[in-house]
């Protein structure tokens, strides 16, 4: 397995980036019904080789462009088979001490390199925990400002309101609606040229409830949206929010990994106001999903939502009070020791390896979108941001759609779109940990060539 | 790491099953700082070995007997190793179409081994999908039926009620909660003298609330408790649910491994008429965390309620309809390729591999039990069920606990206890991989001295 995954690696380029099969093709290939007598290995692994290999869309290539990165670097990788091979829990701190004590210490570790406010260290009010996705950590702020609300105010949960906008990740209103908020009692909040949410109307929408007796419960503020890298403005909404007890949530999911880098540390800027804020190292440090870390501003809140203790995980530690049982941080009981991955990255890459892999990707973002300034068949949607470049063909958007199309089904690499104002535009963000700038001008010559056909 | 883990696994019962560290013990043995630059791999290792395995407790052991066994098979972990390597996204089925299709595959294999309800294959009205584990699996169960019976009442959430008991698993409890259900919403059910739900008290329980005008939505039934492996009564909850439209879910976590062999498969009546059904090849089946299969009889309604598609997700295969994307079926976005692992362990076991491991397990618990009912100072609290035995010291429950912490305490062998009827009973689970007849040997012997003591 060792070797094939090598190979793999070596070999990445030689695969088209987006997978070129069918639908129904990888199921139709097996046998469809399961074998009686057990296999042996080297069938199976000619199997990943011939079956499952055509079927794979190949996240490490580093002609990846789509959608945000999702890293697996070496390190993270031993990391995470040191997880699978140790086999533990760390549901309770008594299921594996060392589960909970390395998660902590690495969320700690996290507050000091990307600066976060200090109270999110353990030692502290807060506390930080990880979390399988961007999408679970909202989940689990949506719940636990719930919760504050109807702790605070004598309603129930149809009273409640949450606030976000057309641009915040659908996964924040999944987990709203998943959490129990019904559709009405979500609002869309306006946004700005920018694509950020603007503050004066989220103050006037508090108002307004406020008006009919609703209870403003909840605000995500995206730091780097999906579409867009837009930029809630995290003071302005987090002051709005204190002022009426709103809990907000900061998702971070993408940009925040930038903040290992002091000169983007400003994109935090409000984070020491808010109620929870999360950002992914597996999508763009280095760590292999799953691996979101999640931090509160107050762990009683998040604990007191999301604990149950039945008498079968009764134990001595978790009585001391000593210790955290992190199984009442999050939705489910079970739990990876998923830090492992994290302090592995940590530790090979050390702080100035982080700096130097987000600094890179910014450099060849920024190369890529000076040729499309340059050429005069495509135009920058919007300012580069970060490692995110929108673009467009001036020929509009049927033309646009045209050539993303085909660049992904020639497999040479892969690119995703949005709709910006009604716009179709391209998305390009080398973020891939093997990009390198040759493969920035490979890919930038296939865009201009059918740009210019 | 290979070398490393290989040696873990061959060593393993000279480590103390369970940790013996303090709180604090293994966060206070790294820097409080992370590092500058970049360290050895060797470092790493190193660490790993003298500073995280004095905080495991050892899940993989042969001697470990508490809670319900994690199994790390040797064919899982490559697997999940392989999931980790190709750090793939399987969200949508375009971003990586072999993920979707292989975790379609051995879904629908799994209704062939374990004799699950025909109408739960993929090619059916229903279908299954992999969930980190069996508390999310009740969440969307729960959010599924929340929002069936919202459509189908001209209500709101409050009205709506659920049905667990004592004896359900607390996760199923934790997911009400965090599907918007306050605690006033959910009914306990009484259970009879084998910790089983008496289905007379929901019947009752359904028309009282019918009476005032609720809208009972949601009963989680399961087949093999936590504490003492109870099966409630499946057909006549699921009789009682259908006359009132209400969503049964089966929790059969732990019991449902069983049902690979045709003489358990009797474990599963009834579930032909259920909502949903999940069990974890996690905990009993070979299979690494995370790995919990979670059928549903309609995959429209788990669909409905978990699905949601912004413009940067929208593509070809998704709108063809012809594809499954299964972020519509879980709570989060993003996921690992974790059918690979489950994939693995059916190829290199077969079907009648998985039968023998679990006919080996049970056959080590009649051989424990029949060890605690030919000794006068032990009693079995209940029959043994399935490879649980709950039994306790005769006198009485301080005696019993002493004699639990002692052997935990010294590290052979870890076992964990919950109250039955208000007595204190010790649970002894044979289900780790490595546990053969010379273990259940060597643990009696221990718990027969302090016994006699």
């Amino acid at each position: 397995m060792v070797d094939l995954l090598a190979d793999y690696m070596q070999n990445i380029e030689s695969y088209p980036v987006l997978s070129q099969v069918k639908p129904g093709d990888i199921y139709s290939s097996f046998p469809q019904h399961p074998p009686h007598a057990g296999e042996s290995f080297e069938d199976v692994l000619n199997d990943v080789h011939e079956k499952i290999f055509p079927g794979l869309t190949h996240w490490q290539s580093p002609n990846f462009y789509a959608y945000f990165p999702s890293h697996a670097s070496g390190p993270s990788i031993l990391g995470d088979f040191l997880s699978s091979g140790l086999g533990i829990q760390g549901m309770l701190w008594s299921t594996s001490p060392a589960c909970t004590e390395l998660e902590t210490l690495v969320l700690d570790w996290m507050v000091e390199i990307a600066e976060l406010p200090k109270h999110f260290h353990s030692s502290q009010t807060g506390g930080g925990v990880i979390q399988d996705s961007a999408s679970t950590a909202a989940l689990c702020a949506a719940v636990a400002a719930r919760e504050r609300a109807l702790a605070n105010n004598n309603t129930d949960i149809t009273k409640l309101t949450a606030y976000i906008s057309g641009h915040t990740h659908s996964s924040a209103e999944k987990s709203l609606r998943i959490a129990g908020f019904a559709s009405s009692q979500i609002r869309h909040l306006e946004v700005d040229d920018t694509f950020a949410i603007r503050a004066d109307d989220f103050s006037q929408q508090v108002a307004r409830d406020l008006a009919e007796n609703l209870v403003p419960a909840f605000v995500c503020a995206t730091i780097g949206t999906t579409s867009s890298l837009a930029f809630d403005p995290v003071p302005e909404i987090a002051e709005i929010a204190r002022q009426h007890s709103i809990w907000t949530h900061v998702d971070a999911a993408y940009a925040g990994s930038a903040a290992v880098c002091p000169e983007y540390q400003y994109l935090l800027d409000g984070v020491e106001k808010v109620d929870s804020y999360c950002f992914n190292p597996h999508k763009w440090l280095l760590t292999n999903f799953d691996c979101d870390l999640f931090y509160v501003a107050n762990k009683s809140d998040l604990v007191n939502a999301l604990t149950m203790t039945p008498e079968y995980l009764r134990n001595k530690a978790t009585e001391s009070g000593q210790v955290f049982d992190y199984s009442g941080w999050q939705v489910s009981l079970g739990r990876r020791f998923r830090s492992l991955k994290l302090w592995f990255v940590i530790r090979h890459y050390g702080v100035e390896g982080l700096k130097a892999h987000i600094r890179k990707h910014i450099e060849l973002a920024i190369e890529f979108a000076a040729r499309v300034e340059a050429d005069t068949n495509y135009e920058l949607y919007q300012p580069r941001a970060l490692n995110l470049v929108c673009f467009r063909h001036k020929g509009g958007d049927e033309k646009t759609r045209q050539i993303l199309e085909q660049l992904n089904a020639e497999g040479r690499m892969f690119l995703t779109h949005t709709i910006l104002n009604g716009v179709y535009v391209m998305r390009f963000v080398p973020g891939a940990i093997r990009t390198e700038m040759r493969h920035i001008e490979a890919a930038w010559e296939s865009i201009a060539q059918l740009g210019a056909a």
